[in-house]
């Protein structure tokens, strides 16, 4: 018997439950990264041993996964759009010369949650609220006057674990629609002989980006069916007082949702908004993975400064996993 | 007897000094950051001692420096234009419900050099020729083909020097048209009980910026007269290895320029082109300069990874300082 | 005695005086324009007598009138970011050739009310309506699902008549402050020997444009005080029944505005959501002008089409006065 | 035996035959736009005689060209992307209210060939050299200094003539390949009892764009096979002295190319910088078509503004055909 689609009554109750409202202050606006404490932060550093640093970002152009084949209603999200402003090409053709230095300059044009990014607090509402019970109409088209990005900017670093669920359960990749239970991360850890611990900044591997990747497009990959986090991952989120999680998918958590029809991303809407949890989403996790297979080694200093960007609900971010 | 100014042939010479083409092999593209090599970082680890995390970055928004008064051509650089997707004010109007989730979405216009960020390899030409001897017409409006800031992903972690030009000299900042000399630095290192390493990061405070923010505006920051680096500084670089510098100023280096007529940046001409060096503009390190006045530590664990825009020549970055 | 100010009361009396909706029945979304008949066309392209076309705009570019100074609240508008994708020193560079084609190509990031522009049906809500008693949540980050600039495509022609109202008045430039009465404007038609009609489109200079660009600069420009229309031109225009009417100001209607605090823009409220009129802003009219001196003809074939944005609420233009 | 493929020497030869440098003077930048004269906008205005307007515009959105499946390389347009600045969700929650008034305003970010547009004289150089001569490193990052879109902003009204080449064919369409002939433009004219004549804006029908309407998907139409101008066409072209010249597709000549590889879009190396000609892509002709086969009336009055962006090598634009 297939276990009961989730309804709205669930989401309140989950909601009431995780619910950390208050719990850093009624002025707080960064959630669960403040669970990281100075000692975190010095005890991270230790970690650092054999001097290794391992993006977890994938490169930002048109061959991020934006504008692939998916179900979902487009969000208006493209590849970011890099343009140049000036060249060596202008150099070469003698038209710089007259400003006396020869240099190329550029721009971008970029949603925030186009590649490898954080989910800020402002991204996600439950109902009216956002984190910590401001009105969502704190969010208007002049950006987040509570909860932006740019609130985080000294955050973001701390003690990393990463979880490689399919290599613990013994496979390659997790298929779509598979739902990482309370379980499979704690078997996780028990096999890679970590533990994860209040403060940390927790990054989990489903591998459906490197199946993704190795197709050579991304179809099905924005929106479609995926491997993730099931709704019961918010007991063990809660639980461990973690600051911050990512993975590998476009959305963390598992599609086809646990849901009943008209509920999307459930486990957003308690996440952001009840536990004021960030997150990170197209995390790329391959290098790190294989690294840590070598050395057995599933813990390092995590450092993924969010650009702080005023009122922004979201960032690009290259995060480093320093072992 | 006011100093001679550079000419052409001064560069010319400094060109061939401080060539590091071929360093690190025919193919190399990020240059010095090959000098921080894995023990330095993690004996930068090691300098988290109190769990302090400090940002250099002004946040990215319109109260940034592009659009100020200047004399310099315009370069087309705009202040970031942040914008909305989706809103709080969409959710509350209840449009989003047909979605199954209540979220805001965000995207940024933002020209790559318009606020605190890293000059890449690909941003100064010596005559044809970028950093390794790459041909200038790598550069295109496609992006740089070569030394693209990607490359740089997996750097910009090491060991941070301080250096606090104006304090070790008695003053609150250095007057515009300050040439700092390779003797203010040594003078600084020495009074600030601190030694630069070969691959250190490199982190020099004029005070500039922070006249800047006290008065309110901008205005003749944006290529305007500056205190900054002398010529000559390129010899201290060259000498010591480091794997990058970065400053509070526009453009790092002493304007007026120490040139003739018709030779504008002449040490961003060397800088990037020859020695193959990375270098930081509009870092805010007015709490960093607290923070190390109090503690008397300078050195620190420098995080400030690029976002890896694929052939961009520069990058908005959030640099770490962690103590 | 100076003029009671208009408050609330007056905005809610004149909704209902000048209310239009329904008019063209309950799906319209383009309000005024239905006013232009298909005979109106006929005749207005039999005023074309000598073959000259004038541009009514400016050029869209880092001179326009956006980032000037101004008491106003800042919008988000900017000048118009032009930036090439392909060049011509591309071309000369030779690394376009392995397309077999040397071409240059280009973009704009553009807000659609940055430069001469029309409003649309769209731009302004009385309340929680937009024109015709549409909800105003049909204007969502979305765009607007109702009343969208594209539903004007084959409109924006007919006769144009053009009101040089500071020369009919006996001077060069209306003052700013300077509220156009509807005598003024009955004046300035009858000296000018023409006579407004339903379905025209109605030019009005007041000179402030000219008085800016002999300046050299657009300070004071964008939101700051005007000459333009006093409210009571709304009785005007309603018994004219015109299609649109533009001016040479940011916004048409004078300023400071003649109301209450809290209350900006008055003429706005009624003009698009209650009359669903259409108009035009940052209009060029100073060759106009000189032409309709020169010539005294004020009547013109007028042909001004909007980019058809889909769910834009406004758009750039340029405004063809063919005579 | 098929037709031999055009060579570099063919295009030289065409280069010599068909270049009109000079012809009206040596600082003339928009070409052929000079043949249409007063007299010939005058006589077009007669050509209103039902007041009907119809638009040659596609609107501007995410369901255009771009984006689709294509072999040809990339050239970084996207389909215009429309984002709000100010919403009317806003201003249903309230949060604009301190404003004084409740309005949306939006932006967009839009290649300027993204959709309906003119290829500017800027657009294509023949070698290194742009229209009349001019050197193509006028065109630099920095936009066209020579040629620019702007200089055309009183053009692009006269007669408008078009060609349904499909339909005095017989056929519905053109199949993807097919060459349109000089004979094939005599013989469509010669059917819909028309003659082309100078300074006439000739806007030719492949139906090409109909199909891809008709399928729900554009692949294969940005830089895909079409049917289109043959290369002999610009003898026809020439003789006639026609102003510019406009079709369905999206890059007006016929492809696969008549060329030998290596040479691509040969018919664009000779009409832009060679003849001075000014072109019209993407031009939606559907209403069009229906309308003059019905009134058979293959004449109008064609008024198709460029947006004048200074420094553009291109423009959107909303074409009239008013009849």
């Amino acid at each position: 018997m297939p276990p009961r689609k989730l309804n709205r009554d669930d989401l309140r109750e989950a909601a009431e439950k995780y619910k950390n409202w208050g719990k850093w202050g009624a002025d707080d606006e960064i959630g669960t990264l403040n669970y990281t404490q100075a000692q975190d932060v010095v005890a991270a550093a230790q970690l650092v041993k054999k001097g290794k640093v391992i993006s977890l970002a994938l490169n930002f152009d048109q061959h991020g996964p934006q504008g692939a084949k998916s179900k979902y209603p487009a969000l208006g999200r493209i590849n970011p759009l890099h343009v140049m402003l000036r060249t060596g090409t202008d150099a070469y053709s003698g038209v710089l010369d007259r400003r006396g230095i020869r240099a190329a300059d550029d721009m971008v044009v970029m949603p925030l949650q186009c590649g490898t990014q954080w989910d800020g607090l402002g991204h996600v509402f439950y109902e009216n609220y956002m984190w910590n019970g401001y009105d969502c109409r704190e969010v208007t088209s002049f950006g987040a006057q509570k909860c932006g990005i740019e609130k985080t900017k000294e955050k973001m670093v701390g003690r990393g674990v990463f979880l490689d669920v399919p290599r613990a359960l013994g496979r390659d990749v997790l298929e779509d629609g598979y739902a990482i239970t309370c379980d499979d991360l704690d078997k996780t850890a028990k096999t890679q002989q970590v533990t994860v611990k209040r403060g940390d900044y927790v990054v989990v591997r489903t591998g459906q980006m490197e199946t993704k990747l190795a197709a050579g497009n991304w179809d099905g990959y924005p929106g479609g069916d995926a491997p993730g986090f099931s709704f019961e991952t918010l007991q063990w989120i809660h639980d461990r007082q973690i600051a911050a999680i990512a993975s590998d998918t476009w959305g963390c958590e598992v599609r086809p949702n646990e849901t009943e029809p008209g509920i999307n991303q459930p486990w957003h809407w308690i996440t952001i908004p009840m536990m004021g949890l960030t997150m990170g989403e197209i995390f790329y996790v391959a290098e790190l993975a294989k690294d840590c297979a070598e050395d057995r080694v599933y813990e390092f200093m995590f450092v993924a400064p969010a650009i702080p960007i005023t009122g922004a609900v979201g960032s690009p971010t290259n995060p480093l996993a320093i072992k």
